[in-house]
């Protein structure tokens, strides 16, 4: 088993956040043990977040992301202070690093309510709490308690004073951090519930030209896991092999599984009394929201000459020739309005756009590679501002017209 | 698809190389148009060799190795440089980075003649030839193709000048760095050539506190992919449920491939009919040296009272408590000799002795996260050596007594 044998997009997501120089980048290297981030008295060292997957004792596997100083200045600055907060919204526990010697500053001040506000848990480490230790320097050193703003309040348990200098407090912070972890939803799985040991269910994985090279993606990889959970066997074969293995099978398939680009001839393979979805269905129950993508769906019956689509993917990739969210989509699209005049707009990665007012519909990747907290912060933005959205599994199940019969086997997630 | 869907180790691995402020990390900001490492002029900022997995056009995906500094200096900066030649065991193209205004030193050299050694493809960056571009500052560039060394020859085609400064040459760099990659091995694959189209395999997977959660570990992954690559159909099973999966499939399958710590129970529940084997075994094929392997774990039955033995592991990960290289296979290694006194000694990651004399066995974890270069360095100074090398499934195969049998689907890679 490898470090990086938990997929990113399940690891605990820890945003390191503070001004610059209040020493984020020792704090990270402090609680890691590893020399990660490059330490330098230079202002802004820091400067575009990079995610760090880790092992984060007692936690386990997590994602470590410094951000850029809050207090950065200048036109680049303000953007990374921007970036410092949109990282927020895939934080699930927020690490707020100040210097102990100058005390709580507005820009603190600001993202702690921020935090506070999306109920993100957090820990204020008080960092470079040895210039504060020595009867010398204690003048010097504010007390922490006094805030800037009255109204304002910090309870105790949540900070903690650390020296990354002497090593004070470094054991207790991460103890501290481990205790913020957010439980674990026990009662949400992929597919598991669906199913009863020895069941067997069949994985339908077309090879394309945009397979991953000798691997498998995330959201297969997941599934054969989960199916292994409940006791119950995956058989996983090509969309070309289908009807001969099912026709070689010694039983009936609880489930037929599919990558929703194969839809369409999947259905016509698959016999009408064994039951089909998508991986992207599935994906949508288990962290998004797939009543409402369900919903969002039926939009593309309604489109009208002029409408904009914003078409969200969450992973950056090197685009294929045949793109799925660049060219399949967009084409299949045209094709059910009627070759409609429609525009489509494109963001990837961490980009989301603030105003989603511009578009009549939002198509988002089944998001394999966000945490939870991000893909339902994107569709609650979609859903505030009457936007409706749906995912590529949905939409191209309901462009084949087969989202009627893949809904059924999770029907029970609907009401 | 993510930019990490290819694994590490099927990636081409790029090795930087240089002196200290040869402008290292500069070239590998300019190739990859990204920010990656922090470019200082502070002497010696690349500490740890970090790999950084990408995509690099037109190349593909590929694993950057930035390394420290050749001349680096003091007893941390000896080790920084022994840490550089050891990259190049896994470098499967070199690039040298020299300061044309300095011209071609003896580090550079020394390092050169060590890469053409090893026939390690690679590219010498004539880097900063801004500063010698101009009339005024012709006079205090060396002319490189003076070598410090007469009998020294670097190809001109291996060469090139580039500027980061003014964007010289960037792009040919990337083409010449692309022209350096090694030809893909056709004739190898990790089990496709033992099938037919339409051929049930039987994969056994078992769930324990070890199994990453929420995914499955690559040699699983590689399988799956490489089956389907072969229009086969894999059947992916818990150990448990095993049996009643054999009784249900309405054909008899090809071959049955297990977890080799399932490998007792799983040969237990397999007829004899079905051919048996292991991920372990089939990894060994495809990218280690089976036969040697084979050999080395026939040492097994050899051991004496005071042998020592180095069991290493690819992967650096957290010891789980019964975890398989450090706490099973020395218990079953005991019990295997009739509880010799046997000492046992680990290494994991990047680690590995230049001296293998001390060891009278050598037990390799199957190496998924190393690519195939360092497995077969690995495999090769163990033979030079004369030290037995086996793998983990190899010798916990040939300790249950199940080696014979799970070495016969694989029998005509061991003539």
């Amino acid at each position: 088993m490898s470090l990086n044998s938990t997929p990113s997009a399940d690891r605990v997501h820890i945003g390191i956040f503070g001004r610059r120089n209040a020493g984020k980048s020792s704090i990270i290297n402090a609680i890691t043990g590893q020399n990660l981030a490059i330490v330098s008295d230079v202002l802004g060292t820091t400067t575009d977040p990079v995610p760090k997957a880790m092992e984060l004792l007692p936690l386990g596997p997590v994602v470590i992301i410094d951000t850029p100083g809050l207090d950065d200045i200048g036109e680049l600055g303000e953007l990374r202070v921007k970036k410092a907060y949109q990282i927020l919204n895939k934080t699930d526990i927020a690490v707020l690093v100040i210097d102990a010697s100058l005390g709580m500053t507005p820009e603190d001040l600001s993202i702690l309510k921020k935090i506070q506000d999306k109920k993100i848990p957090y820990v204020v480490v008080k960092n470079k709490s040895d210039l504060c230790s020595s009867a010398e320097n204690s003048a010097v050193c504010p007390n922490l308690d006094s805030m800037p703003d009255a109204s304002f309040h910090i309870d105790a348990s949540n900070s903690i004073e650390v020296s990354t200098v002497t090593g004070y407090h470094v054991h207790e912070l991460k103890e501290l951090i481990a205790s913020q972890a957010p439980e674990e939803d026990q009662d949400k799985y992929l597919v598991r519930d669906l199913l009863n040991p020895n069941d067997f269910v069949v994985l339908v994985v077309p090879i394309d030209s945009a397979a991953p090279k000798g691997r498998l993606i995330l959201p297969q990889q997941q599934t054969i896991r989960d199916v292994l959970e409940a006791g119950a066997i995956s058989i996983v074969t090509r969309d070309t092999e289908l009807k001969e293995t099912l026709s070689s099978l010694g039983k009936k398939p609880r489930l037929v599984i599919t990558d929703s680009q194969a839809f369409a001839k999947v259905s016509a393979d698959t016999p009408e009394d064994i039951p089909l979805t998508s991986f992207s269905i599935l994906l949508s129950r288990y962290k998004g929201n797939l009543k409402l993508q369900v919903e969002g769906a039926q939009m593309l019956d309604k489109l009208e000459d002029g409408d904009k689509i914003l078409v969200c993917e969450g992973c950056t990739h090197h685009r294929q020739c045949d793109d799925i969210g660049t060219v399949k989509l967009p084409r299949w699209i045209r094709q059910h309005t009627g070759n409609k005049d429609l525009h489509f707009e494109f963001t990837s990665g961490t980009e989301f756009p603030v105003d989603l007012s511009p578009y009549k519909l939002i198509i988002h990747c089944g998001g394999c590679t966000l945490n939870e907290r991000e893909m339902q912060y994107r569709l609650k933005c979609a859903e505030d501002q009457g936007v409706p959205i749906t995912n590529y599994g949905t939409a191209i199940a309901h462009l084949k017209g087969v989202l009627e019969r893949s809904l059924i086997p999770v029907r029970g997630s609907l009401e």
